[in-house]
């Protein structure tokens, strides 16, 4: 069993790394070989297989081409130009998001096996003028050039999938929260750093009011449920390949409440309540209520409370 | 007001082009130039003003930057693959159906005027596991990689628009009865050819039973609907700019029994009922419940009865 993660140097990617590498399994087969490959070669990590490394841009044709011929068994293509970028840079985000991820399915393709393929997509494919809360049949209404770009390649996987070009499962993943390490160019990026900052002793930002709300997932439960997603057995899925993760909704002013009771006022005073219009534009956009009933039923999970989520940045993230 | 029909060597941008030349003006501007272009360099047609035929490519990006300094102000982009061609041969409609359309796209971005733009969709978009009636909202779940392509340039037609790199907008068809012409190599052939042949005294097959319905539109008032496209205001559309033409849901028979009507037994015995299982797998994956409240409200048109379809076909195409 070979598995490919494209996008391997990224948080996500690496934290799945070491997840395969502490099971050794994957969809009942041992792990033989990861390949991690991302723009600039990945860290490694330490694993009971063999680990390699590579350098890919997806937006090359031939390049991305060349890098399946490791023929990998299940690829998690995790690769993306993150919304806030994607609406600044538009041509970047077109070529990452939807040429490069066209790249990787027609690699797949090419292939002939029929491989496995996870990919993550994103609730920024919901908004506009649709009723909530947002069900499995929901219209994708993306309200921003990256919702676009993940919607688009949700409905060439679908279609891969239906003509057996390979074995894809979409995953529109909650905003990722906390996530460890810096604040990046996600319009969401203050849905971790207004907390993962002062639980670390520094001053944050947050650009929307506590009466924002939002739909989350932790890291842990995000990497439980990317595992999952490869273990589905395919007949399970049906035709539509792709569904919204399954989250909880809380506003942020709740979830600071949160912080407070399991790590006290002082983390709580490091947050500075700064209004920034261009971010209230991209998520306000965005969708909190959202009923996953697909994905429940498949079995994926999601967090019991927003406490648990401060505990798990402690126990597996803190930077001190 | 120069005009531009991509396509328009097709059944549909030839009868637009004829229509604007009766016409004379398009959204309250007289028509100084019409510009048909198709793989092949159309028809002209007569016309009150100037009227230039060009052959294109549009999987060819540099050709359609090229054929686009001429400067449309208004492009009706109906150029395609049909939905049976596209199920036959996937690179062929990929090519086209998304690469082409996103070259047209890009090409009416480059010109910095914020064009408008008319594009031609699918009621194929819709299928698989979605609640009836399909409304405004209904999410796009293609049963086919024709449907597949269509729905992934609507969302760029929609983040396009958003962005003000054109002024698009998005017509669902319902299948076109009863089509001038041949049979084609469209899934839903048939829905014109098991009454144009019979009107022309010739026999047809019709691959499903009479029991199928179908949501369909006469080509009189589908040019009606693309004329009405250029002219609605942009800020009426609001951010969804891509939706469902009003249509009309019969059976098969009872279109039969509406043919008999008008014209007659003998049509009606010139239908040969075979069933072709391949086309019926891709229409039983169509959607005959359209609820089109937001195409309704901005004025677009459907039919009144089957009977006028035939008095249409009668009246605009018959071939004797």
């Amino acid at each position: 069993m070979k598995v490919m993660i494209i996008g391997g140097g990224g948080f996500l990617g690496q934290k799945l790394a070491r997840a395969l590498a502490a099971r050794g399994m994957l969809n009942g087969s041992a792990i033989g070989e990861l390949v991690l490959a991302d723009i600039a070669a990945p860290d490694p990590v330490e694993a009971p297989f063999a680990v390699t490394a590579a350098g890919i841009d997806i937006t090359d044709h031939a390049a991305t081409a060349t890098l399946m011929q490791m023929r990998p068994d299940v690829i998690y293509h995790l690769a993306a130009i993150v919304s806030g970028q994607a609406e600044a840079e538009f041509d970047t985000g077109m070529a990452v998001n939807l040429t490069g991820s066209l790249n990787v399915f027609e690699a797949a393709r090419a292939l002939g096996t029929c491989p496995r393929l996870v990919f993550t997509s994103s609730i920024a494919v919901y908004g506009g003028e649709i009723p909530h809360p947002i069900e499995d049949w929901t219209g994708l209404n993306p309200q921003t050039s990256y919702g676009t770009q993940k919607a688009a390649a949700e409905l060439l996987l679908n279609d891969y999938s239906r003509r057996s070009f390979l074995d894809g499962r979409g995953l529109r993943l909650p905003t990722i929260s906390i996530r460890p390490g810096k604040p990046n160019k996600a319009a969401s990026s203050f849905m971790s750093s207004s907390f993962r900052e002062p639980l670390q002793g520094q001053e944050a930002v947050c650009p929307v009011g506590p009466d924002y709300p939002h739909w989350y997932l932790s890291p842990r439960r995000c990497i439980e449920n990317l595992i999952h997603a490869a273990e589905v057995p395919a007949a399970d899925w049906g035709q539509n390949r792709c569904l919204a993760l399954p989250g909880r909704t809380h506003t942020i002013g709740e979830m600071v409440e949160a912080m407070r009771r399991v790590a006290g006022d002082t983390p709580v005073n490091l947050i500075r309540w700064e209004a920034d219009p261009e971010v209230q534009r991209i998520v306000l956009g965005w969708c909190s209520r959202i009923n996953p009933e697909k994905a429940l039923r498949l079995g994926f999970v999601r967090d019991e409370s927003f406490e648990d989520n401060i505990r798990y940045f402690l126990e597996d993230d803190i930077e001190r």
